[in-house]
Parts: structure tokens; C-alpha cells; sequence
């Protein structure tokens, strides 16, 4: 039961049959204009208000719902392909005195619990991948604030290497969240005002407190951004930072970029198809059986090849179609509890299509990561052609998509059969998944010379691909037995067939064909009888042993708070903030401390 | 609206005026047995079906509430002052076939949410007080589960160092939370299965999805347990191990110890006092304001003199008292949302207290923690003379009193006046706080000859009161500013008025008499007018910046999992599992993931 769900107010999915759609064209953005000047991409939020997802909302002072991040997205996407050339990004915006209002209100009150999680997740999804695109990829993003940043605004500015604030007595960068409207500011905010730029903390703590936020010198001097810049110097100061930055990226100044062609996606009530992933969804078992194609054909043989393919080069095709699979069953599907991964084809042609890259990114896969906590990537120096930037682009954009299933909310489960191919990018599947089965053997109904099902370790799981926590999958599954990890290590580029991978510890069971259908069945129909919320607890504390990172924390603490407090009647219930907000009325509040 | 509070069941606290009282006295312990034999010491549960703390409930197969957790804390003190030659500690069980089956069901299903969550939080305190003892003490804790320990019975047995089962093909370990109460293993479960014994996390998963658990040896082979031990060795396998942790402890063998002798304490409806703290309540303005008054006299010259003071030495007795009031009033007065923290005294002496501490400890406190993440304390070598145990007990058990402020859900603001002695130890408080306001200069109406509010950085504040982040508070505070936390270091021993404590960052806010009443009273005010929720969710996520232990992964991410999942209708909704348990009825559950 839903406070929310139970009011006659518009429901963003969930309630109503609104089905989410990711993919977008560029040349139909409603909020977002992207400008182009050499080395320098400014991205200008300038949101339609009557542009809202569902209606019921205006998006007035540049807020934001979850349809105008699905653009922000995609821009962020296209940057990182289309545009090679781009070293700097400058996020700014096209309405006066406001950069960005935040989270729509009326929306976040509009909306079942269930949504405002998943939409505060991909939120942070892109966040995150801006601070990668900055770390990993010579992209440097720079949030020019020529107007407030409040709320989720300033959270978004947060995620930027840079932020300039305009000094003009009245911009100011705010968290009013907590004030306001009794929730936190969940999308990084609190991780990273205290984390990432070191405000301290009993000025964090005041800052959080006050509506209407800092302005001028003082949010510089307790580092809230990096400086302050009067308004006659503004445009070209900000253009002289971003110059500075680009001055210092690795990325190519000539490109040419790949352009990502409309993603071809069949979508019915009962599957959901690409090219090479598709989804097979069963509401009545709460299942979708997810089974991802390797390569039809071996790669190509350089990287020049690996360019002409562009967005129809195999990871690249694949990551694009499992990314809006994975938000489009978060987002519309919620009560499909349970994913099962499968995979089917050439497990040499998949390791070829890693190695390609591999050696084209040519950023030593094989090294273990020394700085746990930190991701092992490295985007080199300004000039070096040692390494090709798209093959580094399409492997970080596996990494995002893989982290993406890290902090899905549904059980994942790994089925590896005869026919199939978890080998390499496509193995990490398996151990991203929190149960594997792997069929020892073969089936008596099978073909006489059917191979038994193998995976095989490749480059791939052994460094480009780390979690959010800074270790590859293996790491994290081995933490704290080096010696296991040794072990599986020196198996690698070996078809391991299923008593070997379990006895390596490598997979979780591996049942014979007599035992295989109840094992697995039994294990699936057991995950739909639990608790989901009880499920998405365990599972959030299990994937993620060992260190933590920004990105841990942020996926972890922050949002676990988030979601308790929104669950909470003084958030939530008929009288609580959320709902009291604008309204003129004090919300009012159950006064107990936990 | 909770739920739970809805209905005829009775209310361990909150909803009924059922007040907790955490002294207890040895003699009438109802649920433990303590027996000693040398070095060794073993501590049986043997729970009183019909001593739960409230009716409503009966306390079978060991499984417990708050008064029998209050019980064991007890002895985990005891242990450690009054018996310095106790090296190790067996805990096991004095029922038939079962070690515990955990927090009672019934109990928990009845209660409302603020106890819930308070209740696991005490009872996570004593568990890290179990490994602190272990690691810092030299008092290793060794579980002999010689029968089922199930849900918290195996959460408690995870904070042992050594976990013995007996192998008898019916005694097992479990974690049953997730498929029969719909909830997690909320009190360290998930966080030590995979980052303290390394479970790998597909095993961890199915482990926690079976409500009868593992037994024998698949529970040593997957980690679970450190040894299988046939019934008919048992006692004398456990014997010895507990021998072999004993021989390689530094503890005096020879005593004698510290009796902490029944607390002095004066409790009405809005006052609670003891000799060195008391604190006032307010319910109007929602405000306990606590005072801790300094040492009534120079300490002692030397060891020898703080042991013949025993439990009277001003920081031991000071300690006990401020441990005892924080955990009455985050019990009994959940209405109570701000925490005014006051001192009073001379700096000298409390500065002179610390001293004495640090230098019989022997553990150069000076010396900044260099690895970050781990407490920087050292027990000693076995045979070590250097450092005396009883300055060592003090110091740590004054760390984790603090520790326990850390994690306190409410809003600390400390006053720092004239007359106060907010210096080493006591200088904690305030930089414990979630913020802090300094008088500048004396107010019109003093004394001409007052002095003006100082504080002071002593060796108490550089290395033994590390917080469960494993850095000083001055290092959290300085998070990322190295420069900063030199400065502040450089003014050791220093008496430091508001506007040079201001300037180096040390206090908040240094308003003079003009202004402070108004700016203090606006702040508690300001903050009692928030939501509570959103203020435990705020101060959980700014006071713990920088690295995370285990100790913070259980109070951050895996609390806040929880609170949340106790407060989704799933769990304890009226169709929820907590509330469906033992009735032969399904929990009827909401499928939607979040």
C-alpha cells in the first residue's frame, strides 16, 4: 500500500499504463540543445514545462523529471561517440537567473515509491557516468551556473569536475530538500559535498538547512564550488575554463566519431526484441528470460576495422540494446522479480570481439587493479595514439551497462547451458549474477556430439570491466582468498566445463542433466515467493563486499536513506512534506527519532 | 502511523510508558550464566522464557529482546574492567539443541518502528564491542555453537573471532530472516558473512534463502563456521582453543580488577542526573540539554594511583555515566530530537585526566592513524608491562561511548561558553557534533575577571578515540584538507578562543553576546522543526565522510536497508511476513521491485 498510489493524482508508470520509453532522437529533445565549438561542447538545459513524462506537472524553473534526464542521457552518450573531438563539456542554462530547480515536486508527489527509486537510480546512473566520462574518457564536464542550482541542480552540478558559480548577489547553490520537503538530496548530494569535495562537515550541515543556500564568495570559501565569477567576466571565463580543460584530454582533435543509429527494438506485452538480446517476460512466474546473442561473425581484424564497423561492431550493438533493455524492465516492468541470464553462441568469437578491443584500448587488461576503491582505467596523456579512443569508449560503456545491472533491484540468475557463451565481456554476466547454474554435461535429449557447456576467463574479467567498487567481479567474489583468485586467473582463455568452473568456484552449482529443471526451477519460484523488498536489501549488501567508493556509497547508504525516508509518512503520508509542499499548510510531522 | 502501533499488541516502549532501565545488576542477571576458569571465561545464554521485558512475549530457544542484550553488554563491560585476567571468552549456550534462534519474533512483530531500529542499534553496539574486545583488548571472543544458532544467534556468533559448531547432522547455522520473516539479517549479518569471513557472495545468497541453513562441514567449507567439532570432542576442542587465544593475549594474568560498582542515578520526568552528567529535558522545544562536568581535582601522579581509584577516576565514572544516558534517552525519549551538549570545568584538569591516560596506555597518540580504516589501537605484545591495561580499558571504552554519540539519531549541537572545559576528551563532544557555536568574549553581564570561552586540542584528540571510520575526528572534520588538519595539530595544548578556533575551522559558528542567544535559539529550533526522519538520513551520511569499515557498512548501508524494509507493508504491513509469521498464513506481498 502506497500513500501515493492511492490518491487520484497522475502516476509516472506504476499506477497507469504509462510504459517508459529510453531511446530518443536528438533532433526531438524537448529540454536539452547541445552547441558545438571545437573542443568545447555546451550543453543548455532549457526545459519545456509542459514537456513533463506523464501530465499533472509543469516543469517550470528548469526541474527536471525523469523524462528530461532520459535526454540528458543520451546526450551524454553521444558525446562520448559522435563527438570525439570534444574535450570539455560546459553545463549551463537557457533560462535567466535559474540554472536548475531539481526534481519536479509535483512529480516526486505524484509518484509511487517504486518510481521515485528507480528514477533517483538512472538519475544517479548519469551522474555517475559524467564523473566517468571526466575520469576515463578526457571529457571533462564543467557546470557553469549562471543562475541557482538548488536541489537536484546542484546535485547535478556535483557530479562535475568544476563548477562556477555567477556573483551577482542573488545565484546561489541550495539543498533544500531536507527543509523543504522532509526527503534528502539522494542523487549524490550528501555523498558528495562531503566526500568528493571536502566540504566539511558541520558547514555541510548548516548548508542542508537553509533554503535558500549559499551565494557569492562564501559557497567558494567553504568550497561548495570552485569559484565565482562576476557576470561581465562570466562568458569569457567560462570559455577560458573549458579551453583549460580540453588543453589537457587525450581525446582525438579530428575524430571522425561513430554515430549511434536508431536502436531497431520490438517491444510486446510478452518479449521484448533486438538484434541481439532479446526478453522474454512472464508476469505469472514474475520472470524475464534474458538471452544475449554473441557475435554472428569474427571481428574484424584491426582497429581501423573495428572504426568502419562503428555502432554495428558487435559489444557496441549488444552493450546499446542491453542498457535500454535493462532500463526499460526496471522502469516498466517492477513486478518481473526475477532476471534470468542466458547466453547463446561462438564463446571464441565473443573473446575475439574482447581482444580486439583489449589490444586496441591497449590499457594492460591483464593488470590487476593496485588501488582498490578506485577504478583501474587510465585515460592516458594528451597526444598518445597508443590508444584507440572508441575501442576505450565501447569497453566503458560495458563497464556503465554491467554497473547498471550491479544496482538493479531484481534477482539475477545465470543459466549456462550447451550452446551458450559466457566467455569474457559476456561471462561477467554470470558473475554479476547472484546464482549461477552451469549444466554439467550434456543433455540425453541432446545432438551425440553436442560440447557440454564451458565458460572461459578472458582479458575482459580481469581489469577494463571493474564495479562500482573499484575490483573487477572476480575480485569481488574472491575477496579476501587471494589464493582462489590466483587460481582462476591462471585458467584464463581455458573452456572450463561445469565441475571444473564449480570446483574453481567460479560458478555456483552445476547439476547434471537428471537434477537441472527442478534446480532451477525450485530456485526461481523460491525468489518470486520472498519478500522483493527484502530482496533488493540482500542483494544490495551481497553484490557490493569490499571496498567502497563514491559511487558504493552513494548506491548504498545514501539511497538506502532515501528510500527509507521516502517510505516514511512524514515524507510520504497524507500530511507529510512531500504532499504539504506548496500547499501553504506545515506538514506534520511524527516527532519520534529512530 | 505505524502499523504495529495500531494494534492491541503490547509495546516494548513507545507506545506504552514502559520505561528501559541498561543497569543491571550481576546478581539477578535473568538470561546469562558467567563461569570463569583462569584465563578463560565462558558465557552461557540460558534465556528466561518468561523474563522479556514486556509481556506479550516469551523469550523460547534463546532467542531475545532488549533486556537480554542489556544483559550481555553488562557482561561485555564486566569482562573487560573487572577481569583483566580473562584472555579469552567462550560464549555458548545452556539450552539443548540450540545456541539462539535470535530476536524474537513476536517481540519484534509488536513493536513499533523507532524501537525496531533502536533495539538493533544497541544491539549492533554490543557486537562491535565484541570485536573490539578481540582486537583491542586482548580478550578474544570464540563462539561454541553447540547447537542451531539461527537469524541474530549466528549474527551474534559472527562478532566472535573463531566460530565453533558442533557436528551432530542437526546443528546448524542459519540466516532465516529473508525467506520467513521477509526482513533482513539486519544486525551485521550480511556485512560480516561477506567482508569479515569472506563467503563468497553466490553462496552467501542461497546460505541466506534457506530457512534450515547449512550444517557440518559445508558450513566450514563455505566459511560459515571455522571448525566442525564431533559432539564427543567438543568440550574439550573448545577448551583448547580458547587455551591457545588465552596464551597469545597481552592481559595481566594476575589482576586485580576494576568493580564497576552500582551507578549512582536520578531520574525524573525532566531530569536525569549522575555525578558528572546530567541532562534536562524539554519536551516542548523537543531538547535534552546535557552538561558533563570536568574533574572535580587534579587526577592521580601515576598508574598506581588511577587503579586505586578504579571506577571513581573522573573519566571512567564520567564515561559510564554519559554511556547510560545516551542510551536512556535514545529509548525513552524518542521525542527528544536535538541534544544540547554543555561542559563544565577547569581544561586543565581534564586535560590532565587525558594525560594520564595516554601516557600509562602507552600508545602514541600522537601518532596519526596511518592506515585508515582500521582503529589505530594495538593491544600489545603477550608479557608487554609497557602499557597498562586499566588506562587502556578507559580510553577505549570512552572511545566507543563516543562511538555511540556518532550513531546517535539526533541532532548534536554543542555550546561552547565561558566556564566550559571543551578540551582533549571533552573537546570530542563538540567535534562529535553536528555543529558547534563558540562565544566571542565574555557577555555584559559576567564577571569582569571571566575568561572567555577556549577550547583545546590535546593528545586525546590525535589517535585513541578513532571513530568507526577508523580516522580521528579531526581527520574527518579536515576530510581531504591536509593543510587544515596540520594547523589544528599545531595548536596542541593551546587554549584557543572563537576566533582563532573559528578561523582554523575547529568550531562552527563564534557569535558574541549580541548575538548568540538569537542564533542558538533560531538553530535548535530551526532543527526541531524538520522531519525527524530526514535528519537521521542527513547526519548518518555528513558524519561518517571518508573511509568505510565494517563498522560503518553496518550502521550506514545495512541499517539503513533495513529501517527501510521494516517500514514497508511487506514486512509489517498486516499482511506483511513479521506480522504473518507463525500463523500458518502467507504474507500477501506487493511484487513490485523498487
Amino acid at each position: 500500500m502506497e500513500y501515493i498510489e492511492e490518491t487520484a493524482a497522475p502516476s509516472p508508470t506504476g499506477g497507469s499504463p504509462v510504459s517508459v520509453e529510453f531511446r530518443v532522437d536528438p533532433a526531438r529533445y524537448r529540454h536539452w540543445r547541445v552547441d558545438y565549438d571545437g573542443p568545447v561542447a555546451t550543453v543548455t538545459m532549457d526545459t519545456d514545462e509542459h514537456g513533463g513524462l506523464v501530465p499533472g506537472y509543469e516543469l517550470k524553473l528548469n526541474s527536471y523529471d525523469l523524462g528530461v534526464d532520459i535526454e540528458l542521457y543520451d546526450i551524454t552518450q553521444r558525446l562520448r561517440f559522435e563527438h570525439p573531438e570534444v574535450a570539455a563539456v560546459v553545463l549551463t542554462s537557457g533560462k535567466d537567473k535559474i540554472f536548475c530547480a531539481g526534481a519536479n515536486i509535483r512529480m516526486l508527489a505524484a509518484s509511487p515509491h517504486h518510481h521515485k527509486v528507480n528514477f533517483c537510480k538512472f538519475t544517479n546512473e548519469t551522474r555517475n557516468g559524467i564523473e566517468d566520462a571526466t575520469a576515463n574518457s578526457g571529457q571533462t564536464w564543467i557546470a557553469a551556473l549562471n543562475g541557482t542550482a538548488s536541489g537536484g541542480g546542484y546535485e547535478l552540478a556535483l557530479a562535475c569536475e568544476h563548477i562556477m558559480l555567477v556573483d551577482d548577489r542573488s545565484s546561489a547553490v541550495s539543498l533544500p530538500e531536507l527543509p523543504l520537503l522532509g526527503v534528502l538530496p539522494g542523487t549524490g548530494g550528501l555523498t558528495r559535498v562531503v566526500d568528493k569535495r571536502h566540504v566539511r562537515r558541520d558547514l555541510a550541515d548548516y548548508f542542508s538547512t537553509r533554503p535558500e543556500g549559499v551565494i557569492g564568495k562564501k559557497a567558494a570559501a567553504w568550497r561548495l564550488v570552485d569559484e565565482v565569477v562576476p557576470r561581465t567576466a562570466w562568458d569569457q571565463t567560462v570559455t577560458a575554463r573549458a579551453r583549460e580543460r580540453a588543453a589537457t584530454s587525450p581525446r582525438p582533435a579530428d575524430g571522425p566519431g561513430v554515430t549511434l543509429t536508431p536502436l531497431a527494438k520490438d517491444r510486446s506485452a510478452d518479449a521484448i526484441r533486438y538484434r541481439y538480446v532479446e526478453a522474454k517476460l512472464d508476469p505469472t512466474r514474475g520472470v524475464a528470460e534474458i538471452t544475449i546473442e554473441g557475435p554472428h561473425s569474427d571481428p574484424p581484424t584491426n582497429t581501423e576495422g573495428l572504426h568502419a564497423q562503428g555502432d554495428q561492431f558487435w559489444t557496441l550493438a549488444m552493450t546499446r540494446e542491453l542498457d535500454d533493455l535493462i532500463l526499460d524492465l526496471r522502469t516498466n516492468e517492477p513486478e518481473l522479480g526475477t532476471w534470468v541470464l542466458h547466453t547463446k553462441g561462438d564463446p571464441q568469437k565473443v573473446l575475439a570481439h574482447d581482444r580486439l578491443l583489449c589490444d586496441s584500448a591497449n590499457d594492460n587488461p591483464g593488470k590487476p587493479n593496485d588501488n582498490p576503491g578506485k577504478p583501474n582505467d587510465n585515460p592516458g596523456k594528451p597526444g598518445d595514439t597508443s590508444t584507440d579512443w572508441l575501442a576505450r569508449e565501447i569497453t566503458s560503456y560495458l563497464k556503465r551497462t554491467l554497473k547498471r545491472l550491479d544496482v538493479t533491484s531484481r534477482s539475477l540468475i545465470a543459466l549456462i547451458e550447451p550452446g551458450s557463451c559466457f566467455a569474457g565481456s559476456l561471462l561477467e554476466l554470470a558473475l554479476a549474477a547472484d546464482r549461477s547454474f552451469q549444466l554439467a554435461g550434456t543433455r540425453e535429449e541432446d545432438d551425440p556430439d553436442t560440447e557440454p557447456a564451458t565458460i572461459t576467463i578472458g582479458k575482459m574479467n580481469l581489469g577494463p570491466l571493474p564495479m562500482g567498487n573499484g575490483l573487477t567481479r572476480l575480485q569481488t567474489r574472491f575477496l579476501g582468498d587471494d589464493k582462489a583468485l590466483a587460481e582462476a586467473d591462471q585458467h584464463q582463455d581455458e573452456k572450463l566445463q561445469a565441475e571444473d568452473a564449480e570446483q574453481l568456484g567460479l560458478v555456483t552449482f552445476a547439476p547434471d542433466d537428471i537434477d537441472w529443471a527442478d534446480e532451477v526451477r525450485i530456485a526461481i519460484e523460491e525468489r518470486a515467493s520472498f519478500s522483493p523488498d527484502a530482496l533488493s536489501g540482500l542483494e544490495a549488501n551481497y553484490r557490493f563486499a569490499g571496498p567502497e567508493t563514491l559511487e558504493t556509497k552513494i548506491f548504498g547508504r545514501l539511497s538506502a536513506w532515501q528510500n527509507w525516508i521516502f517510505t516514511r509518512p512524514n515524507a510520504s503520508g497524507p500530511d507529510g512534506a512531500l504532499r504539504k509542499f506548496g500547499t501553504g499548510q506545515r506538514a506534520d510531522f511524527d516527532r519520534k527519532r529512530v
